[in-house]
């Protein structure tokens, strides 16, 4: 490949899909280059509709997109339960992955992709795009400073988007709550990026116990639309997380240090807050929280700087400077066994489940 | 008693007695009158320190206030191992009662202090002094409002205090952690809050079962220093909390709501954010929440607008016009519930425990 573009094609026409567009043609060195539906008029209309460049290939199925030779790269925006089949396939083809969130409806299932992205030396990330943001290496620094943040000692993520409210008809329409789609529902869509962030905190060591919190709410198709867990380290460090489709929208990943309490709200912007020192003033009044707020600037989307990465990993396995990264197998893998755990968790009424390190 | 000022008398020279003096002192028709130590040296300190008036009464024990017959209230900050006794002391020689919180070891001992009070006609009332500043009120409105913020359909409570990084020793020496004084520690004395902030925003309807979250720490004497619990309702309301000695300063009561989140930093300050009536931009992308910033001002220490309402209900019990007020024990009772609950999950390996509505 060489100095060559990394040629991107597109499994599916999901909204999501159009954003991701427009970060790989704005990213130097990567191509859009291939869209793929099962009708060739909704890809004609997808390209259309996100710009695809003149020349591009429009297919009337996913897999005229695998078996074109000059495709590099697969982007699987697809439903949830499609991605074991369509991961498999594009592995098959030597195609590196960039996946949508969940990777996959189980641990084993996921297992399965990584076994053969590994067989045929290619990339696989999952597309959890506030981790390529450079205020999550920021927020990484400060947790790394003694006298900021000290010792992790617990977590608090929330992802609340209330879908209903804003999107009538969702919970009876939307492939987000469809059990034979995405059948993870709001732990998939949404817990997923409570269990990376908390993951990403605790720099991806898993805990050692999972317990969903009592109060699961379920579609009448018994999708989860709400859901909560628990999580413990052995070393005596704990995390919560609430997800739903129903509460207003609120995205906050909260990290409570021996020296300070950082806050991340949302998942798209730049700014977060360090709660830090406390000055003692008196036992029973007085703690005097100093406030810094920070604002880490960017003038580029986080989807195209996602892509920007992937990019250079997988440059650099075609050049071969480089071999597969196995950090982002790695991780998605340990997300997933979150998520598995906590959807065991909620159908074994709330069971501790316990995980190996 | 008519127009005359009510007498308070203290037990024990608690620090928190010290703030709780200035706030009766400065009260317009409280009288800082007695105050009772072990040592009547202390005692004597105490007075001198907190500026009680010439002619306060200074007593070598406890029971030398109790039996002050112009004493009407009694004031108790005592560890909560000897709440108990005292209270019912107290309640037998007719006097009004307000108490540090927790209130009581167990919903027991409480029920045994309701049902003296009650025998006796006089008013009791626990020390959750962010109740009675301006904001909870203002708060209150916004939660019955259904544009600003809907139906509540879940709450978090932090209160982490870092103890022993600024009061050294705080783990061997604090009666707050010592396990004959305050066997319940940070569930006790932190913890309360949180059960009462959720009790609060929630209308006083208990959950219907209260499960510890796993990673309860302890200190070496056994005494709970730092632990979770998760709430439940019958109609899909969920509620989280944590406390703890160890963690930085921090102290947030947030209300989601189907239509906005509300967040209470703080417990003795005037400010709140309301996140509400997000606007979709996008099914993947942009939720824009429309912060309002609040800011309830009051020229009055939150300690001493407590006075101020138990002085009120003390007045209008002993002039004949009104009997005593029920809400006071009735939420102090409901919140030892709740700590009782998370104790027993705690002791029997986060067993969710059923609460009886």
């Amino acid at each position: 490949m060489g100095d060559e573009v990394v040629r991107f094609g597109i499994l599916g026409c999901a909204t999501i899909a159009k954003k991701m567009s427009a970060a790989i043609s704005t990213t130097p060195g990567a191509s859009l280059y291939a869209i793929g539906s099962r009708s060739i008029e909704r890809a004609q209309g997808f390209a259309k509709e996100a710009n695809f460049p003149t020349g591009s290939k429009i297919y009337g199925s996913y897999q005229g997109v695998l078996d074109d030779e000059k495709v590099d790269v697969v982007y699987i925006p697809l439903p949830t339960a499609l991605h074991l089949e369509w991961a498999l396939k594009a592995a098959d083809k030597k195609k590196h992955i960039l996946i949508e969130k969940p990777p996959a409806l189980t641990a084993e299932d996921l297992s399965r992709i990584i076994t053969a992205c590994k067989k045929q030396g290619v990339q696989l990330m999952d597309c959890t795009m506030w981790m390529h943001h450079p205020r999550a290496a920021k927020v990484k620094e400060i947790l790394k400073n003694r006298e900021l943040f000290g010792d992790i000692l617990e977590v608090h993520s929330t992802f609340l988007v209330p879908m209903e409210a804003h999107s009538p008809g969702f919970f009876t329409e939307n492939i987000r709550v469809k059990p034979d789609l995405d059948a993870l529902g709001a732990l998939g869509d949404l817990g997923w990026y409570c269990a990376r962030g908390i993951l990403w905190a605790n720099d991806y060591n898993l805990p050692s116990s999972v317990t969903a919190l009592p109060g699961t709410k379920f579609t009448k198709d018994g999708v989860i639309a709400s859901c909560g867990a628990s999580f413990a380290w052995d070393d005596g460090r704990v995390a919560t997380f609430s997800c739903s489709f129903y509460a207003d929208f609120n995205v906050k990943l909260t990290l409570y240090g021996s020296n300070g309490t950082l806050e991340m709200p949302n998942i798209d912007t730049g700014d977060f807050k360090l709660y830090g020192l406390s000055t003692f003033e008196d036992m029973d009044i007085g703690w005097a929280p100093d406030i810094k707020e920070f604002e880490v600037n960017t003038d580029r989307f986080q989807e195209s700087l996602m892509v920007e990465r992937f990019l250079s990993l997988v440059k650099g396995i075609e050049n071969g400077s480089t071999g597969v990264d196995p950090l982002w197998s790695t991780i998605a893998m340990k997300t997933q066994q979150l998520i598995d755990a906590v959807n065991l968790s909620i159908a074994q009424d709330c069971t501790t489940i316990a995980l190996k390190g």
